[in-house]
Order: structure tokens, then sequence, then C-alpha cells
């Protein structure tokens, strides 16, 4: 690496998701030289991820290459690279390849991964969505099993391929069951000759009692009903107690279905092991009021990879806007601090909840304002096409929307990774 | 299969790539029913690949499901499934997982891949270019060397990560070459801060005495030329003998090389050892006049799978026109026949050739009139853009397009497949 004439302070930045990237941003003009590393090249807009899981969007609509984000700031270096534990004792992070990297200051915003709370053994069978690779996947199960069921005489090996089964009612599940439903309703029934994939079955399973529990109980009873309008069905209350290559089975029932997604829990990244930190059931870093790592305050954690009291003494809710606000927060504290000052606690500032459900049906909580229907739907829409980065991105998912919207057709419909003999 | 209550002559189409897929348009109207079958589910616009592979476009620019693409067409049938054989005896189709369809009349339209002329043993280390996966690993592959050497300290290490040699100098590896050049130059190097990207050299070798070989002379040396002011290092008359994960081997010489594209010839599919027919050395079927399989009038044979002297007693090219020709051809056979009448020979008309080697540079053969430069370039975008299936990807290529000719962006530099762990 060259080395800059003069030494300022270091600051690594070890995951480029919405928080150590707007921690980067902000940090622009401050007297530090950064470092943000990467296992993948590209952050990822994942509230659209869904998206791409169900050939709404391709996958270059909602991820750009990092180094690309910051190809405007010198004294910011971009690795491509995979972090492998952190030695707080000699102040570096450990790379997989043996190469090490010392840091002034070090920021974790290494997020998270879908968890199945000790059925590990379930993942292949029901897979999550937390990457581009994820959403292919599932893309490519949810288009094969319809290919599948074109070809499929026996009517109850047709029936499992026509049902899809969604565990876990958070938003990702929401919207996930919403896009299947119409993708089944609307945008694959003139392409198919043998099977009415109308007759679909599109089943949303949640342990707790209710849909979106984030959001106020009123909207959560209007999700419910939206969804099934578009005639997915709603199991609530119900924890899956098997998955299985057949389906799943929740209160003793078993229910054939031949995808099956998981949406219903996230583990934190491995920040809290390589430290020895105090975590908690979610392997989540329990972090000081500053964000800082309790013992360490030259480490800053932030967004799905810690669990923190900060939003009027509730648990920080693992959001987009929440890692930003931390992200912002961290660079401010860091500018702070070099100037020889100190900073009060994090706040989280809850702007509001937001989920889509199908076309023209969504539901917005701003606390005091709630939204539901069209309203919501095109607030929705616009906020998601506001967040996105770049005007290009911006007018491509614009595009794809627009088709969606008046011809109920969704381009992305590619299963790759294979021919149909693979995926068979 | 729900049966058609009269029995009409059932037309089955293996192939859904441009001579399939026109053959299936133009048999619109006609007293058969048809069922094509594609081991894909995708029709891939296989000219602009190498533009996915460069990270240009988006996969979902370039393809389009085949059943949607069939949707309007009641009597179609669109089958997602490997054939592995043709019974011409029974006249049927055998179907990988052991199903067999019966036909009346069978079109082949297996197209090709690429070959190694009996060094298969390269082929890990000098990928080619013919799926939507080839392009997207080709893309991992040319950006993941650009971030390695990023993190490379050593200087031949380095220059062996920044050299990227294609072999072949036809319209793919031409557009190849022009594209990895024009990303070095122009696209990366304000993103990357250890390295220099157009430090990076691309190498075009091409065994035979010049680039694009089917063009005329002058229109060669021109590309050759312009190759060489984008900094192209072209070499002529040079038959690679030996590649490896460290590089290639011509003439004697030793170039070391992180990546390595095989764009050098191409094999047929397996359609002329399914039914014991002749065939040239690429294994093409060689087809009577009328596009028939020696001995089998009911087997039609089109596209990259076939050979034919029907060019004015010269081969027909393998490019889209020629395929797409082919199918019309026999579409209008068909008809013909059903109607008890009979259809001269297959007669190709070459419309002309096109290649693009860089920004604003480009070469067009119309036979007479001969183009090159901007005005050749701008004929090139608008026909590959009129030629694409429907509105929305029109619009699509013309924003991506747009993009990278004002702002030098691609937005597709995504690595997939595989985190920096697996991806190094």
């Amino acid at each position: 690496m060259t080395a800059a004439p003069t030494n300022p302070h270091h600051v690594v930045i070890v995951g480029a998701g919405f928080g150590g990237l707007q921690a980067a941003f902000d940090l622009a003009g401050a007297p530090v030289r950064i470092t943000v590393i990467d296992r993948r090249n590209h952050h990822l807009f994942q509230p659209l991820l869904y998206q791409v899981a169900t050939a709404s969007l391709a996958t270059s609509e909602i991820a750009w290459p990092v180094r690309y984000l910051l190809r405007g700031r010198p004294e910011v270096t971009t690795l491509f690279a995979t972090v492998t534990g952190v030695d707080a004792q000699a102040k570096r992070v450990l790379l997989e390849d043996g190469d090490t990297l010392s840091y002034d200051t070090l920021v974790l915003a290494t997020g998270a991964r879908h968890a199945y709370f000790g059925h590990d053994e379930w993942e292949p069978f029901a897979p999550g969505l937390k990457t581009l690779e994820d959403a292919t996947t599932l893309r490519r199960r949810i288009l094969v099993a319809f290919e599948r069921a074109e070809r499929e005489s026996d009517p109850k090996r047709r029936a499992a391929l026509l049902t899809f089964v969604i565990i876990g009612a958070g938003p990702t599940g929401v919207e996930l069951a919403g896009t299947i439903a119409e993708l089944a309703q609307h945008t694959l029934p003139p392409d198919f000759r043998n099977v009415d994939t109308r007759k679909a079955r599109v089943v949303l399973i949640e342990a707790g009692p209710r849909v979106l529990a984030g959001f106020a109980d009123d909207l959560s009873a209007y999700a419910q009903k939206s969804l099934e309008s578009i005639d997915v069905e709603v199991v609530l209350g119900k924890p899956v107690t098997e998955c299985s290559a057949d389906g799943v089975v929740f209160d003793g029932t078993r229910l054939e279905a031949k995808t099956i997604i998981w949406a219903a829990g996230v583990r934190a990244s491995p920040a809290a092991e390589w430290l020895g930190a105090p975590a908690d059931r979610a392997e989540r870093l329990q972090v000081e009021p500053d964000l800082t790592v309790p013992g360490h305050p030259d480490i800053f954690a932030i967004g799905d990879t810690v669990t923190i009291a900060a939003w009027n003494g509730q648990p920080v809710p693992g959001i987009a806007p929440a890692a930003k606000q931390q992200g912002r927060y961290v660079a401010q504290t860091i500018r702070t601090r070099l100037a020889g000052g100190k900073t009060g606690p994090f706040h989280y500032k809850h702007a509001g909840s937001l989920a889509q459900i199908g076309k023209r049906l969504a539901v917005i909580d701003f606390g005091r304002i709630k939204l539901r229907g069209a309203i919501a739907w095109w607030i929705w829409g616009i906020a998601h096409i506001y967040f996105l980065i770049g005007i290009r991105n911006r007018l491509s998912v614009a595009l794809s929307w627009l088709w969606i919207y008046v011809r109920d057709q969704r381009t992305a419909r590619l299963i790759t990774q294979g021919s149909s003999k693979v995926a068979r």
C-alpha cells in the first residue's frame, strides 16, 4: 500500500452495508484516512432484495460496487477481503489470506445472516434472503417450481410444486408472500398451458400472534386482511416444527410444499466472537451508549450486528435507517474526539415503518400518522426510489416498476445457475 | 398434457435460440400444434452477451423467458427440459427425465458450445462465452483480477493479474478485447488507489493472419488499427499452444496472465450424434438444400448446429440473422408441405456483418458499402437496440448505454457467485 506523506488517524470500517457506508460518507473532510473492507464487492440495497428473488428487479438495479461509491474520496481505500478476527490488543484486523491491517479506530458494521434457531439442518430446504446469490437462488427455486408443475401429471405432486411456504411474517415475509401471490395471479397465467398458476397456494406462517409485529395493531390487521384479499393464506401463532424437502410441519399438521422460504430470524455476524464481547441470544454485540464495544473505546459497532436500547429505552430495530443513523453518529463522534471533544449517547429517531403487501397495497406507520392502501403504496414506492443511490438506478427501477404496474410483466424471470438438468 | 379436441400436426422445436424461436413465430396461424423445448428457461440475445461479461449490461436486459415470448400463442407449449436423443424411427424426442415426446415434424435448433480443438483441459483456465452463466463467470474473473491486483504488492504477480488474454479475433474476441480495454482505461481508474488500471494489458491472440476474418480486408486492417489505438495488443498468425492457470504460450513465448478468455472456436450440439447423421469437423450436421437431415425428410436442422453451402455456394455464417432466415424458411416449408406443395432450396441472404470495437469505433461490411468509425458505431448501436425484443428491454439497454456513453459508468460491476473467499 502506498503510504501517505503524513500519517493521519486510520479508521477501518468493516462492512459496506448501510451503516458502514454512511460512516465513510460522513467522515468526508475529517483528518483521517479510511479503509473500507467488505467480502462482497458491492453495497446492497437490502430492502428491495425480495424483488430480485421474485423476478421484479435485476441484481444490478439494487447493488453498486463499493469502490465506485467511494471513488471521489482519495483518502478512502476499498478492500475486497474477508475479515476473520480482530486483535484488539495490537489494534489490528486479521484478514483471511493472512494479511493484517492496523487501525486507530475500528468500526464493525458486519451485519447479520438468517438464523434457524438451532435448526441449521433446515437451511437447504428453507433458504433465507440476505445476499444477491440468496435472491437469485430463491428466484430459481420459485420459477423452477412453476416449470416442474407445468410438466407434472400427478395431482398431488403438482399441488406440492404449486405450494409456496414463507416462514416468518415480518416485512420480508409479508413482501415475499404478496409478490409471489402477484406473480402467480397476474404475471404467469398467460404463459402456462397445463397448469393454472392462479391455483398456486402461498402460505405465510408466523409463530407470533400477528403479521408485521413491529407495526401498530390496526395496521397489522389491515395487512393480514390485504394479504388474504390477494389469496395469501395467513397462519398465526403456529411455530414450524419441521422443514424437509417435502414440506413443513406446524401445529402437528404436515403441509406438502416444494418451495419453502425462511424469513423468520437473523443471527449477527461473529463480531462479538472476534472480541469476546457480551452478546444477546442472536449473537448481537451489547454496546455502550456511544456505540463502542465495552472495554474497547476505539472500537465502534453498528447496525444489525449490535443490540442497544436507544429508542426511548426500547431496542433499536434492525432496519436500514437505524444503521445509517448509527453510521452518522459514529462519524460525528470520531470527528469530535479528534478535535478533543466528547459526544453524548446515541439516540435513535424512528422515521416510520413501511411494508409493501401487493399492487396498490402497503402500510406505513409514522407513529402518529398511519397510512394504508394505495396512498401508502405510492409513498412506499417513491421513498424507495428516493433512497436508491444515483439517478441511473432510480430511472432503471422506476422503469421496471412501471412495467410491472402497467403490464404485470417481470423481466428478470431468469432461471440461472444451472440448466433444466441441474435445476430439477 | 391436455389433448386438443382435434389432433393437428405436431411440430416439436428443440432450442429457443434465434432459429427455433423464429420458426415458432412464423408458424403462427398454421394448422399445427407446437412444442418448444429448451434446457434454459430463457431466450438469449447472444450478440450482446460480451456486454454482460464486461459489466455493461445486466443479465435480464438480454434474456427473456421463452414461455413469455410465446404467451399469446395458445397452440404453443413451452417445455423447460433437456433433450438427450431422438428416436427417428418412432418419431420421438427423448427427454432426460425419461419422458418422450412424439413429433410429426422435428426442428433441431440446438446451437453450439465453444470448443477447444482437442484441448478440453484448457477450459478451466480459458472459459468461453455462450450462456448467461458463462458471462457472469467471466465478469467475476475480470473484476476479481482488478481487485486482486489492487492488493498485490509483488510487481510480477500484479502484472499477471492486470494482463487479459483473449484467444480468437472474430467478432466476439474483438468486442471483448475492446470493452475490457475501455473498462481498464475509462471506467475503473478513479475507483482504485494502489494500481493504475490504465496499465492493464489486453492481448488479443489470433492464429489466422487478420482480425475479423469474415470482413473485407480493409475493414480488418481498420479494426486492428482501432484496437491498437485503444491499447489492445494484437498478435496475429500465432496459435496458442498452451493454457494454464498462469498464462498462455504462443510462438514459443510465455505470457503470464491470470485472465484468459476463449473466443476461438465452437462445436455444434450433439444433434448429429443423436441421428447418426453426417457432420463436419465441428460436429455440424450436413443438411440437404431444404435444411432436412439426409434420410429424414421430417427432421429439419437449422442455425449453429448445421453447416450448409447456401450462400452463393459458400457456407452460411454462424450468426443470428442466418439462424432466423433458416427458421423462417422451415416454417414456410412446413406450411407449404401441409398444403400439399413443395418449396425450393434454402438460400441465405447476407445483410451485412457488424462488430463493435470500442466507443465510437465499429465496422460494418454491407458488401458493396463499408462503414467504419463513429457512423458505423451509431448504426451498430441502433441496429442492436432494434433487434432486442420489446420496448421494455430496448429502453433499458438504451439507458445503460447512455450511461456508459456519457459517464463511462458500467452499473453491472457485480462480483457474484462467491464472496472474496470463494473468488480468491
